[in-house]
């Protein structure tokens, strides 16, 4: 049971975009750009990036999806499941293994990124931009988990709810589809 | 020393923000309708929420800038400081009380929102509105204190610096004035 009315019965994220269109416009605009504008990382690292934050701050709702998003992007359910774990022993290139740890220490503080955290992304290829994003694109998910979990969304009462969402989300991205489109609205 | 390459030696998130402009439009935008919209809180109890997550996350810059905007819309200093150190003691309604430890769990994690916090907020007064906006101020704000220290950003080396920026955040808000208009561009 949420803790505020919320427009719709949709899970975690989607009844409070639907519900506060006005704060939603700018947070959807923002991940839009960040997850699916043109990028030399992949849409399926960045879905990465923001599943291992999610799933360290322990967001069901948040992990599930993007975990879901990522394995379809990927293709396969193996890389995102190891990323989890530890992103050294992930099938991933040492560029990512080294963005991964530094979403890891922002998802804890900001303060946690060290000098060395960065150059040795860097020393594995990565790019200043790629850098910012990672690290924006981690801070922007502590946003959302908290704004899920802070509000007690509900979960989906259906697991397959997750895969027509990541289909949503790869196929369309993170912009409001026209009312009616589809009832997924994420 | 930043970790990337800032456009200018603006400092915290201000070189951020005037760096990567694609970013920062939707964070300015969320800002400033969160935080300087129509709203039942007033301005100086919004920006009590963002200090006292900065200030929980210890993130120097954005506690400094948000403490004196806090001040000069309260016109005076006492009560943002009590508020860093216990809401409940702070010369604040009981209905703030409520909502800064909500802010206070937020910053936390998501999860320590419970259902006896939000009870005492609603029996307090708040509205659902008061209490959503609250989660997602706090939750704005762990974005922003990640992405400030997250690519180490630079401290102004003049303290009144701050007092300049919040003459700016009180007159002008969040949005980007235009070029030439002033130097400090949040």
């Amino acid at each position: 049971m949420p803790y505020i009315k919320l427009d719709s019965h949709l899970p975690g994220i989607t009844g409070l975009l639907e519900t506060r269109k006005d704060t939603a416009q700018p947070i959807r605009d923002l991940t839009q750009f960040l997850l699916r504008g043109q990028n030399t990382l992949t849409e399926a690292e960045r879905e990465l990036i923001a599943t291992v934050v999610s799933n360290g701050n322990e967001c069901r709702f948040c992990t599930t999806a993007h975990t879901a998003a990522a394995n379809l992007l990927l293709g396969e359910e193996t890389t995102c499941s190891l990323v989890k774990d530890d992103p050294d022993t992930a099938p991933v290139s040492g560029k990512m293994k080294a963005l991964l740890h530094i979403a890891n220490a922002v998802r804890v503080s900001g303060k946690n990124v060290t000098p060395q955290l960065v150059d040795r992304a860097k020393s594995e290829g990565a790019t200043e931009q790629e850098i910012h994003d990672t690290v924006l694109i981690a801070a922007l998910f502590c946003l959302y988990n908290r704004y899920v979990d802070g509000l007690g969304t509900a979960l989906p009462d259906d697991a397959s709810y997750y895969n027509t969402l990541a289909q949503r989300l790869v196929n369309h991205g993170y912009t409001r589809l026209p009312q009616g489109y589809s009832h997924i609205r994420p």
